[in-house]
This record gives C-alpha cells, sequence and structure tokens, in this order.
C-alpha cells in the first residue's frame, strides 16, 4: 500500500462524503495493519477516529469486509468471540480489504461517523478510486 | 467544560445523591474526553470510579446519552462491538452528553454507585444544574 | 479519606493557585491510590491531569512526598528504576503524603501545571486546610 | 484544528522530505491530542509510526517542541520521569506544537523517518505553510 494510492483513496472517501452531506473519519493501513493513510473531517464525534481504524483492522487481519466479518464474530455466531481477539474488532460494516489486480489483500479501509450504509459507500468510493 | 461549571454540577449531583438516600461517584469530563472535575463519596465500591468514567466518556465521545448508545452497540445492535473500541465503553444508562445553548456538545458526565435509575436521574439533576 | 476533607483540599489549591496567579490540576487519593477528587482550572496544559494524578499516586503509594522519592528513584539513586514500577511513577516535586493526627498515611494530594515550586506550595497549602 | 489546515501541513511536510531526499511518516493531532490526519511515506521503518504519534502528542499535551521538553523530563532534568506520564511521551526532536494566530496552541506535529535534525526542520517547514 503505497502512500500515493492511499492518499488518493483518502481524497476520494472526503469527496463522496462531501458530496453526501455527511462527516466522517477514514483510516487506511497496510496489509500488515499498520497506518498508511488517515484524515478526519471537521467535527465527527471522537469516538470514530478508534473506530475507523478498527475496521480497517479487521478487514486486513481477517481479509474480508467487516460486515461480513460480523456474520461470524457475533454472539451466536460461528466464531463468536472473534471480534475480541486482535486488541479487539469490529463487527458491523465499513470497513474493506483492499485487494491488488491479482485480488491479493494489501491493506483495509475503515470509514466512521455516518450512517452504516454510508460508511460502507464511502468506503466503497474510496475503493474504487484505485483501479 | 469550565471547572467552575463542572464543580457546580458535581455538587448538585452530590446533593441529590444525598436526597435521595444513595452514594455515588462522579465523573465530567470536557468534549475532548479529558478530565475536568471529579468526586466520590464515602463508601461507593471502588469499582464504580472506572464504570462512572466509561460512561461520562462514552457521552463525550459518541456525542449521545449512555442508555442510547446501549440499544445499538450490544449484542444483536446494529454496531454490535461498538462498545468494546475507545478503551471499553459503557452500554447502559448513567452518561449523558453535556450540551450548550446551543446544543453543541461540550462534555460529558457519569454517575455510578446506586441503581442505574437512580444513576440517570442524579445526572439529569446535575445537568440541570448548569441552566 | 473523606470526600469532604478531599473537597475541602481541592478548594485550598485551587483558592491559592489563584493567589499566586497560576493554574494547575490537582488531584486526590485515598491510602490505596484510589481517586477521592480531582478539579482542573481552565487552560491547564493536558499533560497534567497524568502527572498529578502519578505525583499523588507516589505519594500514597510509598508513603513520602515524590520529591523525597525523587532522591532515591533516579539513575543514579539507591533505588534506580522504581519510578517505573505500579505503572509508572513521579520522581519530582508536588505530592505529598496525607496524614492523619497519629501520623498514619490515609492518601495522596498531588498538584501539577505550574513550576514544581509552585505545585509544592500548593499542594502543603491544601494539607494545611486540613487541620 | 481543521483538516483542510492539517492537510496542507502534511502536503507540505512530505515535499520537503522529498526535497531533502528523506522519507518520514507525519502525525497532526488536535490541542487535545486526538489526531486529525496521518500519513507515512513509502519505506519509512514500522517503529516510527508510534515515535511521530508521540512527538505530536507531546507538543500538544504540554503546550511546548518536544526538543524543549527533552531538556526537563530526562534523567538530571528537573522533571525526571516526566517522559513517562501520558502512556510514554518523546524527549527529542520533531514535535512541535501548532498555535493560532494569536499563540495559543490548536494541536502539535510530530515528524519520525530521518534524522532528527531533518525531521525538525521538515516539521518547521510544515509550520510555515499553515501562515
Amino acid at each position: 500500500m503505497q502512500l500515493s494510492s492511499a492518499t488518493r483513496m483518502l481524497s476520494a472517501a472526503i469527496a463522496e462524503a462531501e458530496r453526501r452531506g455527511v462527516i466522517v473519519c477514514v483510516s487506511i493501513l497496510d496489509a500488515a495493519a499498520w497506518p498508511v493513510a488517515f484524515g478526519r473531517m471537521d467535527g465527527v464525534a471522537l469516538g470514530c477516529i478508534d473506530v475507523c481504524n478498527k475496521k480497517a483492522r479487521t478487514a486486513a487481519l481477517f481479509q474480508m469486509d467487516s460486515a461480513d466479518f460480523a456474520m461470524i464474530a457475533c454472539p451466536g455466531g460461528e466464531a463468536y468471540s472473534l471480534e475480541q481477539t486482535n486488541g479487539g474488532l469490529t463487527s458491523f460494516g465499513g470497513g474493506l480489504a483492499i485487494r491488488d489486480g491479482k485480488g491479493a489483500v494489501v491493506g483495509g479501509i475503515g470509514v466512521s461517523g455516518a450512517s452504516t450504509e454510508d460508511d460502507i459507500a464511502i468506503a466503497r468510493v474510496a475503493l474504487a478510486a484505485l483501479s
């Protein structure tokens, strides 16, 4: 995950949030879950900073979207308590795995601050900016 | 959140607890969740100290009452696992967002030690002392 | 350490800080290093919150003033590295042990935000308010 | 600290690092030490991520440059052990307080990855981009 790619994703996410009239923070991690880029729009609830990081971390570490992770890692799910590993993960949408042209996971992006639906949509727009 | 305002809230909370014949501890944080004032009445179970801090922290960081936070952050809620972000949050009542005259969040107050019902009522009395 | 005593100390400390024209935060812990009362004056650097807590903690846990603790717990001191125990202690002045009429330690007070000299003087005024 | 200002500082820092032929990561926090923007150039040693965060945190929480903080917080300094408060601070250069037009601290910037001399120079260029 190069900084130039992460910056492009970050700009696309923020532009999409502005277009939707919402405010979010965005975290982009590499495949090893180390931070590459981060931005917080003015006025986002501070609790969302950790949430967007954990969404991106969930996606990178388990190579799946956090919404899919939520299906298995919740009370009653087949891997209940999985969400409590790795320092705490996020069992709802807004974290997406970032893949290269061959499908290999190269990082994760997490968006938080708006509705879960908006967070997911914004993350998808950011991913699309990579191709 | 000025110290003079926080002190007024703290005094009101403790007076209300005495009126109800219960004992509590009270934490008042600013909008960035940094402590402004704290008081623990004699005899409160020590575990409640962290609880009142986390209640206030939940309210400040997500700009909502901890009882409302509980509706979305718990197992089965739309954002299950949200309660495990930000160092651990509190999914039950007794934490209230403190707002200025224009509705902007300027801090959070958490009360713990009595029943949740009493904790909430005491926090509300403290908030009322601000206006 | 009763809340009424802690509140009296806190008020005395803040009045003394105002008299000196400085701003501080003040932490008062019981003999087991659990918080009893805390207040932060408007404008204190946020890093001082943890510092005043650690000063009070140092005084309570080792039953000595943090300035005395500093003589033994520093590089070259007879108990170097002691300052790194108990989650990190404070090796400079501004933390005082609180004693009852018979000399038994009942808590600790920490003051931070002004010069170390002022911090110490303010803590002493607070102690004097107890007798 | 607005995102637009932070983004401007971040871009200026990275451009200056490129001009000097070094690689760094840059963290920009608000006055309460919450993240606003972050970027890591390709190839920076991963350990520098926490370092740049702690530099910015030191500057914001104590309202001074981390190089000045180092003079008082280190072994032999008047506030030895201060560097161990607040989750661990940074006693060397590369963290600068960000001030508004009236001199009030509105955040902190930390740069890490190059020599301390380069880190400091890059942070200064970023600050200059604000005015």
